[in-house]
């Protein structure tokens, strides 16, 4: 088995937690690891073995002329590890441009996909999760590569989730086909002609079911998915904050509510974003897993974990060959 | 005091909810309300002064057709009621696009204001709540008309929050001006140059600043703004369900639950939709609330305040002088 290569100087907690989840993916999951990054940093740390990068891509450094001048950064040799066979599959909680311009730019792309996409999982409680893509790598999109969205999307939730036969939507204000802006206008129609491996067009939904079972995969463009994906992250922060807040005001709510510690940790866990272990860019010819920058140890862990998973399962070829 | 014309027809919970809001805003206010509708209906249900309008315009249908046809419908004629100087304002929960259609066409639009726009109050617990806009009414923009949902966003800021000098910010993934859909870098200039009526540019958040204080009034086309206020309420809802599941599982978290009652109860109406009573229809030649299709009576309550406020405030004057 192949190690997942693991970009060690990436994410707002690089590199101790990223140690730390890198560590716990070999020993409770036995999933071998090559830390990516600065040898001098990394060596008194841990015993885990180290491919030597030189340089850091900061995490609002431009991604673009960073990969093509930084060629012995973390993020370029985790990708290229990739691409020679070394590893199966890299993980970054870095800056996510650079992530993906590594990617794409060692790896490749896909034959006949335009565009690859960042798919995210949403939480869904008491059902699989929701797929949403693209949800950042694409800031303007037209209709030919939502509808190689909504395709990749289907295969990433037969791997990924399971899901045979996966509902496709588009994102959109309204649920008639004649809702939304120009893009969605126009990609509604591409998708009502087109199929998706298995899995089947059902239409648009809104905002407001992203978090339910109204679909599988929810399409859209990287600008609306990005928003979309932060707004939900935004709510869940301020409510669970006004929560902790108002219900440990007085002592007897602050002791009903200790009460309801273990519940309201298992709350927290469904809906925090470290628990799905980061988003996969879809399109590349290899698997590349897109942590959050504020990952701590369980993300990068959890992303480990999901790495190994999609290089096992295959879906790269599976891709490949869907796009032939 | 002008009466404020509220559409008794539209809404999920239309004739019930809508006059028992009305009979509330008149009891417990003293703000005078006429409601429009079939009198049939109406007058076996309340003794409030009635304006007759024999037909209804549902939910579901096209705006635009149905309100040049249907000239005696509640809408319409609530809207006439305000041109003609018989009511101060209007408010509906029907069908929304009928509603800015309605205030559009019979109201008209405020000079060299492009066009209107949807304001909608969003919480920001322990300061004052962020106003979005559009947050449905033009799905497609240009810089320039977000300029004005800039300029029009500050001074409802004022008259409704009364924010002095309210902070306008972009909506978008990233706070560098570089970062964006075409048509927020483009926004991102206009913006840059141009005043906001004592307010000022403070430049991007994120989708995760939208129920913070990061900034007063978020400017973004409707379809992300619609897309972003409908993940909001999803996510709320998701998350509020998933809390009352998860805490109510065994005797002892019941027990403990119930205790928190009251602060929960807090927390919901703080998160709620209904709290703030409707967005405002900015940019046409009238007071327009339009709320939320299943507003319940404490929505209707609350939009028949605000309508009778804004109306007292003067902001269409305001309006229509800043844009002269």
């Amino acid at each position: 088995m192949l190690p997942v290569a693991v970009d060690a100087m990436g994410g707002d907690n690089a590199p101790n937690e990223i140690i730390d989840g890198a560590q716990k993916a070999v020993e409770d999951h036995g999933i071998p690891v090559l830390l990516v990054g600065r040898p001098e940093v990394l060596e008194g740390l841990t015993d885990l073995p180290v491919m030597p990068a030189s340089e850091v891509i900061e995490m609002d450094a431009e991604p673009g002329s960073s990969v093509r001048q930084m060629k012995d950064s973390s993020l370029v040799r985790a990708a290229e590890a990739v691409r020679d066979g070394k590893a199966s599959a890299m993980v970054s909680a870095g800056n996510t441009g650079a992530t993906m311009a590594s990617a794409l730019l060692r790896m490749g792309r896909i034959k006949n996909i335009a565009r690859p996409a960042i798919a995210t999982l949403l939480p869904s409680p008491g059902t699989t999760p929701t797929v949403l893509l693209d949800s950042g790598a694409n800031a303007e999109c037209n209709a030919e590569w939502l509808l190689q969205f909504g395709q990749m999307g289907s295969v990433f939730a037969q791997h990924r989730l399971g899901i045979k036969k996966p509902r496709v939507a588009l994102l959109s204000i309204g649920e008639e086909p004649g809702k939304g802006s120009p893009l969605i206008k126009d990609s509604f129609k591409t998708f009502s002609e087109a199929e998706f491996n298995e899995g089947s067009f059902i239409g648009n939904i809104e905002g407001r079911d992203l978090l339910t079972d109204a679909a599988d995969v929810v399409v859209t463009d990287g600008f609306t998915g990005n928003v979309a994906l932060k707004t939900i992250e935004g709510t869940m922060k301020t409510l669970f904050s006004a929560i902790l807040e108002k219900l440990t005001l007085t002592k007897e709510s602050t002791a009903a509510f200790e009460t309801l510690g273990p519940e309201f940790d298992e709350l927290l866990q469904i809906f925090h974003p470290d628990t799905y272990g980061g988003a996969m860019l879809l399109g590349v010819k290899g698997v590349c897993i897109i942590s959050h920058g504020s990952s701590g140890s369980l993300a990068i862990e959890n992303a480990i974990k999901v790495a190994a998973e999609m290089s096992e399962s295959g879906i790269v070829d599976n891709l490949q060959s869907s796009f032939k």
